[in-house]
């Protein structure tokens, strides 16, 4: 199996002699578990979601036009598994894109699913559980996509640091989901604890007590101890930020250390300087600062929340300037991050993301465009959250295979309403709450270019506008626009079609819009949904379809698809 | 389909006009959903798998010859789910026999199964999930065969009750299994609650505080209230006594009353009086009490741990003479429950259990007599259970379809060892603990006669030896007698073969060992295992399987099987 594989890529090498990088493009092989362990990611013992007993999951280095090539095992007791790998395109390959009832079946527990895909982009990207709320069971962890031998970053560092962040929770995800099932809906909660690399402080206010020399803040592992980033005067370093928090959106700082952006979500950014940097869950970033500060102190690294009040304290890490040692205590309190509902401040980092000279320009011009509306709603009493109306429910037979097969029935034909009322007013709560469920999908034209305008609006509640990062599988798209209260026809005209950001995850402010355009070129299945975990849980996605018969079925993994209609079916 | 089936129904009758029962049987149709809610068994809040929303799950009621035809739907969100129909024989009816990897695949989530079976036996039998520890997670409840219309049990009763005992945990089964697949191995513990109808008072000394009129044990919710059972004076209540504890073995007595036991498993017994009896997970019994005591109180029902040092305190119930209030307190304090390891009183009850006059004898002869051993072993530092040095580990295809379809590879082929080494001493630790692990399956010839002894052993600590309950799956069985010790050959000649009970369950005490006998007539794969959940878990049990052959291949429902090997590779 493994010979044959190396001998399939020599094959390749000959044939693409002409390319540098391909020859050099490596098959690199995993083989991986998933199951419960008992880890202490704030000191508090629970139940994590582990690969090969780490967590987070071990860290993927590969290069561009690497192949990656993961056998993944379920050994979990009685539960399904999939794993997402964000912000991979999955070009031709649309059953690796690891999303439960959309591209792939769950893999049942002692049975393995070869993930095969290539990394075709530098970046910072990572992956995590895409079936129920796995994901903030702690199944994640990092993937970094090194330029090509050969290559060069277009910027200059000395060497580098990765930090994935997520938010803990002590209730398990079963009782979080019941919760959100009930009705009334139990509302999950703030988290207990953020955290960096997986490492979080619970109940313990590091910054007050390690500031004074305090020992109330013992921490009964090693597991929990806040990540060191040890450093040398006057370099510069890349720290790599991703977020894959399950609720939070976040802030973060560093003491007397300006960051300078240069990489979100995969793409190069037009660099910008900061002293601190909001991030999303979903989102991915470079950063790039330069250790020029007093080299006799260490410094803190801050991580706070934005968006809601928040009731979960800090993560922290240290900056530590060598040869200090990396337990001496910084002379300066931890950077405050900005006030929660600081919206003003959020929107002026956002927009001075501008894509870097040379990134591909978005076509001039649409073929369509729909607009997506987000509500808060009501189902029988049930909390829900829907778009255009339509609150997402999952099919049993995974899109890709029913659409593929053309299989009948296996999801609601009709398709999703592609704009909203004209009388909605995105201000105030929705006059009639009620939605309902469906499976439809949005199928458009391969190759087709769509502008999407994703319209917040008031909750349930007066006065209340959440922030919704929103992620794309599949593709990246490009950011045209931002604005507030309900988008109009006329704001298209200022639309940033010069130096638009491509992204694979953007946010919508409270009460506003968000526009964006991508071409419709991969063919597969994709989902399109915010990131917040209980939000997607509770319908809060919508289905993209393009070219789909253009996918050659022979080519899909029978065991990618072989459930729900398609067990024994309609499978050659 | 429903008409369908009555249609079916009705033509079966037409056929077999002469049998006065046959057309009288019903079927007996539900629809069920399983999903978590949250619920307060004994008043501290947790998840609890229920059906429809009702834990424990309904109580099936139905007669001798009705058919049950259960739509199960799987509403968890990432388990898969099945339930086992605990003493239903399923002659016919393989596949309905609701045990994971073994008859079926577990039901994904959204899917729905089918439980088409018929019951032909009157008694006390109850309903459980038979996947990881899910029966531990609150996934049971009760089915109660009534005799055929036309017929009578052969004792009286004026009305009777039926009371469901089960034990408690507050670590999720999550939490356990991980800890079980551990290294070293975190054992669960002693449950905090032992629950009579699904309610139990944790941490709340009953018989203390409301003997005395303390108004310290504070009830938060009606659902962890003690059961009252309401009588008349001078009547003959039947009470139908089930236990499916995930670990504890049980002790019940009533105050001031003696209880006759009539019926043992769905067998009657030749009836005998006890002060007290003795029930194992797994086993279920009727008693008869006639309420002759000073009807101006009311009196206590007691359940205690046996077997196992116990850290649980007793559930209680109250028995409510009318009219006095049924929260008027019983003037003698609940019966207490003989002390755990008194296991010359557990014998002595065990051995008092004998068939009923004119219930079927046992083939004079066996055709083939395998002996097993049960011991505690170690595999690569992990703690496990083996029989005959062989911990059971389950394939991902299920027998059922794997054997029914002649699949290569889906199991080890090689039969697992029928005796164990002359000179294991069962009263030492085992001098090598080390074990394997093995998907292998005892294959009996077709309506042959199989004699096992079950061989009790020491187990990994000194002087150590647990009771363990063994149930038959597709079987009744003769139990032929008990001993001390080592089974030696001319212990046969003492078997009971005049009235020994018929039983699906059957303990096996410290030190000792059991002979059961039972004809391989029911063609099928069927587990035979510890009841203990955790002991399961751990690999405490075996396959048998016969005349498989004889099962006709079109009609096993392709959702039974369609999982592991058997995905879209062998199935027509």
């Amino acid at each position: 199996m493994h010979m044959a594989k190396t001998s399939l890529l020599f094959i390749a090498c000959i044939v693409s002699l002409l390319s540098h990088t391909a020859c050099q493009a490596k098959v690199l092989s995993f083989n991986w578990e998933v199951g419960y362990v008992y880890g202490s990611p704030d000191c508090e013992e629970k139940l994590v979601m582990a690969i090969n007993g780490q967590f987070p999951g071990p860290t993927i280095r590969a290069k561009v036009g690497d192949t990656i090539d993961l056998e993944l095992k379920n050994t979990l007791e009685t539960e399904g598994v999939v794993i997402h790998w964000h912000g991979i395109i999955q070009r031709g390959t649309p059953w690796a894109d690891g999303t439960a009832a959309i591209s792939q079946c769950a893999i049942n527990p002692e049975e393995t699913f070869n993930y095969r895909f290539e990394v075709d982009k530098a970046g910072t990207y990572f992956y995590h559980g895409h079936y129920g709320m796995q994901r903030a069971a702690g199944l994640y962890g990092s993937l970094i996509v090194d330029v090509a031998d050969g290559e060069e970053e277009p910027f200059h560092y000395d060497d580098e640091f990765n930090l994935l962040l997520s938010d803990w929770y002590h209730k398990s995800i079963y009782e979080q989901t019941v919760g959100l099932n009930s009705r009334p809906m139990k509302w999950i909660g703030e988290p207990q604890s953020l955290l960096i690399n997986g490492r979080g402080q619970y109940n313990c206010s590091l910054a007050a007590h390690l500031i004074q020399g305090s020992s109330t803040c013992k921490f009964t592992s090693k597991a929990c101890e806040p990540v060191v980033l040890r450093v040398l005067p006057n370099k510069t370093y890349r720290l790599r930020i991703a977020s894959t928090t399950s609720l939070a959106s976040l802030n973060l700082a560093i003491g007397n250390h300006k960051m300078t952006v240069v990489e979100a979500d995969g793409n190069y950014v037009k660099p910008f300087s900061v002293d601190d940097m909001d991030i999303y869950s979903g989102e991915s970033y470079s950063v790039l600062i330069t250790t020029d500060q007093n080299p006799s102190s260490n410094y803190w690294l801050s991580v706070g929340v934005r968006g809601r009040e928040p009731n979960t304290p800090p993560a922290l890490a240290i900056i530590n300037y060598r040869p200090n040692s990396p337990s001496k205590l910084p002379d300066s309190s931890p950077p405050v991050t900005p006030v929660w509902n600081d919206y003003a401040h959020s929107k002026s980092f956002t927009y001075k993301i501008l894509a870097k000279e040379g990134t591909p320009r978005p076509p001039p011009h649409a073929n369509k465009t729909i607009a997506l509306l987000n509500t808060q709603n009501k189902l029988d009493g049930y909390t829900k959250w829907a778009i255009n109306n339509v609150s997402l429910a999952l099919p049993t037979t995974p899109y890709l295979g029913s659409m593929a097969y053309h299989v009948n029935g296996a999801y609601d034909p009709q398709p999703p309403p592609e704009n909203f009322p004209l009388d909605y007013d995105v201000m105030k709560p929705a006059k009639n709450p009620n939605t309902r469920q469906s499976t439809n999908a949005y199928v458009f034209q391969f190759k087709s270019t769509v502008d999407v305008i994703l319209q917040n609006a008031n909750a349930l509640k007066e006065n209340v506008s959440e922030i919704h990062p929103w992620h794309l599988h599949g593709h990246d798209f490009w950011v045209l626009g931002y604005g507030e209260g309900r988008f109009q026809e006329k704001d298209a005209s200022k639309f940033n079609l010069k130096n638009p950001p491509l992204r694979n995850t953007v946010v919508i402010f409270p009460h506003g819009w968000t526009a964006l355009r991508f071409v419709a070129d991969n063919p597969g299945v994709w989902a399109f949904h915010c990131h917040i975990e209980p939000h997607l849980h509770m319908g809060m996605g919508v289905i993209f379809a393009e070219g789909v018969d253009n996918v050659n079925v022979s080519q899909i993994p029978k065991k990618a698809i072989a459930c729900g209609m398609l067990i024994n079916n309609h499978l050659p």
